[in-house]
């Protein structure tokens, strides 16, 4: 199949999924065409997901399709947006009809679950790899950004932490192939294969979070590496007590502090407004557990119990190019 | 050199070109934030370059973060749209900062060039490939768009065609390293290496163009390709005097007729409004060419003085997975 008989292929697939409220016109032109509202900053982000880099080659496409745009719909939760629309350029080594529908099927899937419809894309011939373009829109001046730490500030993380970390370690990984399959796996909301494969981006919660968090991050590169982002940008750093990070089952407190991949939130929150911030991630289900605080020494210091923690050394985050 | 390294030493050397009247906030947090200006539509479009798919691979940093960048945003020309930004996905098998240097030098003497800062990006371990998503304005209703042509327009291409196509038979192409370099070869602006790695987005014609012509295409595939994705997207068809085809003194017929890379536009234009075409074109300085016209029987047909083109069969696009 040439190039457009894989894109019509896809567009088809993809159904109501390429349309939205905000796309005036969607794939098919050199461009689309988005009405954006009013009094409303658009929020930007493009990621590239490469295969066997970022999730196993061998792995389902629906997965892969799915996975690709909750981690580049996370970009927008942890600025407090709305998402509008993406745009999904992939390119694969080879025009497979089949791979190319059970991808678009995951695509989809993930496009109706956090309401971020495709309104363009490209497919190009090359080593497999997804990027794509998330934009969404909060109100003027009510994003939630990394540079808005200051001392005082309580270090809060949504959720519970590591799963998708220790989902790399399993053999089953590279094996999964459909989104039933993961996610029949287990009721447990911290299955590892389903944290891996079909991460949750917190949007609810980063949009109640505008005008009560100060900052904000997705964990994608691990607890210690992205709450070190925040420090870094807002000049000041942290102090995080181990024993209370929230980990979940299925991890090491090494895989909670320092794995990738789970896509939770981290905040920090004034104190004046930490019991709002714990009513809403109440009201809205989340688990917003306080972890520490920020300090103005530069960097990240891993205590437990008051004491430095002596595992710390190990706890970097991801690097792609150590 | 990690990620986030090569990330510092790609913002500085972007310099300016990470601003715009536009962007409130530029590259380092999760996402960039745009303010769009009231009552203009956001026009968004991906691209991916894969290394020796869409340039070699051994080709000069610098002249692949130019290409790129010109690439993308020629889909906002092809829309009548200015550019507002963009966001830049690189995957690259090392961490090599010199490469990285120069291929942010290149991206940003493109930014320049095309007043399209980048506002926000990403790097990855992974085969070279490039994806860019470029994003522009227009005002409501104002785009050019491929679906509007109709019978009896006349079909007009800007430049001269071919001469890209020329350069990919030039072994001088591989070893092309520096912007310098490539437009110090001559003062002829057809010479097939500075139009295959300086491609010149038609902004500013297409920007005066809207309202003027129809519908709109931008030659990346070649013309009888991209005139097809008009015909089909329109419902129509058209015939070409290949006699009339503006063909660069370095390419053969075929290369002007079928050679992607051009970047030329390609406009359908209604008759009464031929001549305001004709007098923009000049008054811009780019040479726009009548070539045929839109019929109502679909296909594009290829005649010489009148009669079918022998050629014809051979005058395919590129095709990405054939």
């Amino acid at each position: 199949m040439d190039e457009f008989a894989l894109i019509d292929l896809l567009l088809e697939r993809l159904g109501e999924q390429k349309g939205g409220p905000a796309i005036v016109l969607g794939p098919g032109d050199d461009s689309a065409l988005i009405d954006p509202v009013p009094g409303q900053w658009l929020v930007s982000s493009i990621d590239t997901l490469v295969a066997d880099v970022h999730f196993p080659a061998a792995a389902g496409a629906e997965l892969i399709g799915y996975r690709s745009m909750a981690v580049s719909v996370s970009d927008l939760a942890a600025m407090g947006a709305d998402p509008l629309y993406c745009l999904i350029a992939l390119t694969l080594p080879d025009g497979s009809p089949e791979w190319l529908d059970r991808f678009a099927s995951g695509v989809a899937a993930a496009a109706f679950a956090f309401r971020c419809p495709v309104a363009g894309g490209n497919i190009a011939r090359g080593p497999l790899s997804v990027s794509i373009s998330v934009h969404g829109q909060v109100p003027a001046n009510a994003a939630l950004r990394r540079d808005h730490a200051r001392p005082g500030h309580h270090v809060l993380v949504s959720g519970r932490l590591g799963a998708a970390a220790a989902a790399l370690a399993d053999p089953a990984l590279a094996r999964a192939q459909t989104l039933a399959e993961v996610t029949a796996v287990s009721e447990d909301p911290d299955a590892p294969l389903a944290r891996y494969y079909l991460p949750t981006p917190r949007l609810e919660l980063g949009r109640a979070l505008r005008g009560i968090a100060a900052a904000a991050i997705d964990l994608s590169d691990g607890l210690v590496a992205d709450l070190g982002h925040i420090c870094r940008a807002s000049g000041c750093g942290a102090e995080i007590a181990v024993e209370r990070v929230p980990r979940s089952d299925h991890a090491t407190l090494l895989q909670a502090l320092s794995g990738g991949d789970d896509y939770e939130l981290c905040v920090t929150v004034p104190s004046a407004a930490l019991r709002r911030a714990h009513d809403i991630a109440r009201a809205i289900g989340i688990a917003l557990t306080d972890v520490g605080h920020i300090v103005a020494r530069d960097g990240v210091v891993l205590q437990e119990h008051g004491r430095p923690w002596a595992g710390a050394g190990a706890a970097a985050g991801f690097r792609h190019f150590d």
